[in-house]
């Protein structure tokens, strides 16, 4: 048994955040404070000390601030992360004989027994601390002692200078810390830009962007697009992969097996003669063409996400360059794809296990900060739950050496746990269930396990209300208002969300069979020509809704969402609002596309930061209509005809002006 | 990057149960199965294979038990400890290359495509495997492939081959495991005796033992006494401090500051000229007079159990032998103990800290041993939460090291974290809250958090009814029915509990002063003569209980605990059950000593074994009056004047003679 051991007195345990005992870090967003708690008790009833301790990457000294005591042996401590990249945290906790000893002298003192004893005890802490001092405090220090000591002083006055603020400032900073306990975990907090928290997503195949008809789009004409993207208040931009496409066994419309002489394939079947993950496809520009388009989105306050898509056509050079990185069948053909009983010839997958792995790796590593180096910061990464997870450990690590702020969408839906280990792994932010997720307690179960339990310290949800591959029957039956209740979901429940346009506000919504999910004439195996000018289309509504999400920072983060109960469970009621509560808003759904429905919702006032028994304002941003209410309950009703929800921001001070201007409805 | 851990491609996480990153193990009794569960999953779809691992600490071989997987990538495996002491337990987990196989040939079999290339896919597998095993099984293994390869065999009878039980029973015998996952930990439980977590236990001054008034009990007045304690159903004596006691500043009766010559002093004030810890005093007998009583105790089924109260007397032989293993104060006096304002100057704590700790634990451990030796395996300790954790983490494992069997009580009234950090740290049984919780409200929560938590793998609760030091004011007001109902909630929520007698058979109910808990003229502080055979006794009732526990092994243990509603708050109802549902068990208490309490409860049935619709009978084990209810909801009525508590037993399937010869009051 070891000397140090023995007298490190003091338990340091239960502390949060930590994942899987400080496997994983966790992730904030530069600005965030980090608040850490603790379990931090020892034997007896001595009065403890502690600190946390932390420091960014790039530093070598450990900051330390001093954590406070809550209740139940539970302490906290909070800093704030200001640079992007890992900082670390630890806790440090160490019996305090100095304020164990003020506590007991206080108290023998205030029983009005006589404490020369103690003040002698005084005088030896103090001795011993002002060895550690520098020479001026320690003088000083030497001079508190000795009025400790003084005959002629009376012991209330020495007392007094016992339990002084100076004393307990100087004692504290030379505490005896030789038997302190260190927590024995660095625990690491992930920081990245704030994108990666609050990000509003539109995906579109830029071979579908040219005006004219029949003709392959170009990056030029995404140039084109960028202020109707824009003005619906999309800031990521993301492309399906912008590679050469495959001949071989390649899809024709509609998925059929084989393609006509006309049909470009789809862009997920990722290399040609052209080239393979670094080359983009000729059809679709040039390198500088492609930059160009990168530096006129940003001066539309856009960014361009690419499609990390790790798998082959046959006609990939790396088939013929390296056909060790592919798994070979006992018949000398390639693996390809393959789901029993189905069959995807035209998909090589690779073969991460292969001898020549560190090969591999190396090249996709490549091919990934080829592209970061082209202005993609953003990386939507298709299927990452088919590959390794030590592989995208180590990318992202790797890429996150030199560009600190690329953030990762992993495109993953699989088992939760799958899911959840890819975001513990560095992916900053996930596909999610969303798109699935259709009834109040779904919702309700859903958001509540990813913004209320451990999941949300490393798992970012990023809602997707429609994809390539994904038409919900709720959209395909819903009409308009199915659109709307599902934009207004995804919009609110989700700081990050996104929308697979221009189908999704032009409302496009045949599947290709009943019972399918897949979109009739998919664009996946086609070039379409969308008339985006439609008068039907639902631009405004969404550019409505983004405005509302800049305009409100509630909306921005997902770790204050809150669901409120309603008595008809086809109201949703939620709300979400900042730390100071100086921005609420509270969003109810009629998720019934089809019929009018009223209820009583219950809020919880509290947890809105509002009083019990003080009227407040809630004030529809859709349609700039306001209600006076009191109370936890109101009444509900919405027509999905006219507005399938209300996002209310709930106003706490109702203004005398604001009274009078605005029409208040009084629905009870 | 290491080639293993690329290839690793199985997480093993969320292991349960697992104390603080196993930390410290958890806690079963000999014969108890252990159920182990884990998240255990891979990238893509590949089906898994996983063992749980397990050793006892003499072997050095691991048990090897397949686990099975449950649902959302949960797996389970269990096995059955045996023996005394630590059992290991970890798991190991791999992507099983054949059964994946296996299921892909199946779904393409059956899908009616072609097979050929994946039977020669099954024919490398098969031969990789055969170099592991052993020659017979690699012959055997070998005419398998054969016969997969055999030209003239149709596919159907390939597929049947490659998908049959012996091939799968062989495979998975010589599984490819190179790149198996192995949890990071190997996890422990520490083995007990079943009366760590079964026993009953009766405090008892043996001082005041003796038949003669006015004359100090002895040893042999205590075997006198030991029938009058079998009967009442008690398996553990548990004896204050027996070491001879100090005299200076020795307290007088109802802890007066000084002692009247005759007076005997606290037993826990130890130490005198005559010896310190290992010494027995005088008045109590000779070591030999000790044995004795040991060997009739076990006569007749009880054990003894000693106070290990580490604290010294001025007048203690370490004082004058180790002066250094106490703390000085400035004046040259040994600090006494304190809680400031309060001083006990009688008292001397030792210093663990002390530069000579090696020497001072080394001699305390030596107490421990020379007690275990003389027959002593259930050890109260005093007030451990004074002491340095580490030591006894530190003297537990020592003595165990020699002495499996020995059980260690924790009497500690402290802070929970610490509490329980006590029984992490190894002590068999904990002292809890239970003397103060009084309302349901209270009963249902700290006893779910003991029972259905975390918690429940290390901290086995001890309950007591009252012990020298509390009184407390339910039963210095509530009469008979009070102690009548804290005896009934002690022995039934508690597998193990403990009074201290003969005060509490007796009602002995006058507090020192109104608002104290201390006894009026406590034993601790004089000699008593109790007169065991007065008509009031409550020995009857508590035999009665103890009889109960003992015939329904569904209250021999904690974790089935379950609490059911009741629309009476006076009305505490809970169940305990065997695994099997083979013994049922369900109080009801009526809370309120003074009134006639009735009201509703609402069965879980599930949770009882209990099917919706099918009558049950409720058999009262305190009086054998039978009731036949069905469904959830029945009404219940207590008066404390005849009984205060229902003990039933459920009875699932009535017998149609029972039916006839019960008394079945259907109280609706």
């Amino acid at each position: 048994m070891l000397d140090r051991e023995r007298c490190s007195r003091v338990v340091i345990e239960a502390v949060t955040p930590e994942i899987d005992g400080g496997r994983f870090p966790i992730k904030r967003i530069i600005g965030d404070e980090l608040v850490v708690e603790a379990d931090i008790f020892a034997d007896s009833h001595d009065v403890l000390s502690a600190v946390m301790l932390y420091r960014w990457e790039g530093d070598s000294k450990w900051t330390e601030v001093p954590m406070k005591f809550l209740v139940n042996d539970r302490w906290r401590g909070t800093f704030k992360v200001t640079k992007l990249g890992h900082y670390y945290y630890t806790i440090t906790a160490w019996v305090d004989h100095f304020k164990s000893w003020q506590q007991a002298l206080a108290k023998k003192f205030k029983a009005k027994q006589d404490v020369s004893v103690e003040l002698l005890v005084g005088v030896q802490l103090i001795s011993e601390a002002s060895q550690r001092a520098t020479a001026s405090n320690s003088s000083v220090m030497g001079e508190w002692a000795k009025s400790l000591q003084a005959r002629q002083t009376p012991q209330s006055a020495k007392v007094r200078l016992a339990l002084s603020q100076k004393v307990a400032r100087l004692m504290d900073k030379y505490s005896d810390r030789r038997f302190a306990t260190k927590y024995h975990r660095e625990l690491a907090v992930l920081v990245d830009r704030e994108r990666a928290r609050f990000s509003t997503w539109y995906e579109m195949f830029p071979r579908s962007c040219s005006t004219r008809d029949g003709v392959h789009g170009t990056f030029k004409d995404c140039e084109q697009r960028l202020p109707y993207i824009a003005a619906m208040g999309f800031d990521v931009l993301y492309f399906p992969p912008i590679h050469p496409i495959g001949h071989t066994n390649r899809k024709g419309k509609n998925n059929a097996p084989t393609a006509g002489s006309n049909e470009p394939g789809t862009p997920w079947a990722i290399g040609s003669e052209e080239g393979g993950h670094k080359a983009i496809y000729s059809k679709l520009g040039t390198v500088d063409d492609f930059r160009k388009l990168v530096t006129k989105a940003r001066e539309y306050g856009i960014e361009l996400a690419l499609d990390i898509a790790f798998q082959c056509t046959p006609d990939h050079p790396y088939v013929k360059e390296h056909p060790e990185w592919f798994r070979w069948r006992p018949d000398n053909t390639i693996q390809y794809a393959e789901n029993p009983p189905k069959k995807y010839q035209d998909i090589y997958p690779l073969n991460f296990d292969t001898d020549n792995w560190q090969e591999l790796w190396k090249e996709l590593k490549d091919v990934v900060l080829y592209w970061v180096k082209q202005g993609f910061h953003i990386l939507r990464v298709d299927n990452p739950h088919t590959k390794p997870f030590q592989f995208w450990e180590w990318l992202i690590a790797e890429v996150k050496k030199d560009h600190l702020d690329v953030i990762f969408l992993a495109e993953a839906f699989t088992r939760p746990k799958v899911m959840y280990q890819l975001a513990k792994l560095g992916f900053s932010q996930s596909y999610t269930y969303f798109t699935w997720r259709n009834t109040s307690w779904e919702f309700t179960q859903y958001f509540t396990e990813l913004t209320q339990t451990e999941v949300r310290e490393y798992f970012r949800p990023n809602l997707w209300t429609n994809t390539p591959d994904i038409l919900t029957e709720y959209l395909q039956t819903g009409g308009e208002p199915a659109f709307k209740v599902r934009l207004v979901l995804a919009a609110t429940l989700g700081a990050s969300y996104g929308i697979y346009g221009p189908t999704f506000e032009l409302m496009e919504n045949l599947p290709k069979e009943k019972g399918s999910e897949e979109y009739l004439n998919s664009e996946k195996y086609e070039i379409k020509h969308w008339n985006i000018d439609r008068p039907d289309s639902l631009k405004d509504f969404i550019a409505g809704v983004n405005s509302i999400r800049r305009e409100n920072v509630a909306l921005q983060s997902d770790l204050s969402l809150r669901f409120h109960p309603t008595d008809n469970e086809q109201l949703l009621c939620y709300s979400k609002h900042t730390v100071d509560h100086s921005n609420v808003i509270l969003v109810i759904v009629n998720m019934d596309p089809k019929n009018k429905q009223a209820g009583w919702i219950e809020l919880n006032l509290d947890g809105l930061g509002l009083e019990p028994d003080r009227p407040f304002e809630v004030q529809d941003l859709l349609n700039d209509v306001s209600y006076q209410w009191r109370g936890p309950r109101s009444y509900v009703e919405l027509n999905p005809k006219k507005t399938p929800a209300h996002i209310f921001r709930v106003n706490r001070h109702i203004h005398q002006e604001q009274d009078l201007n605005a029409k208040i409805h009084k629905r009870i």
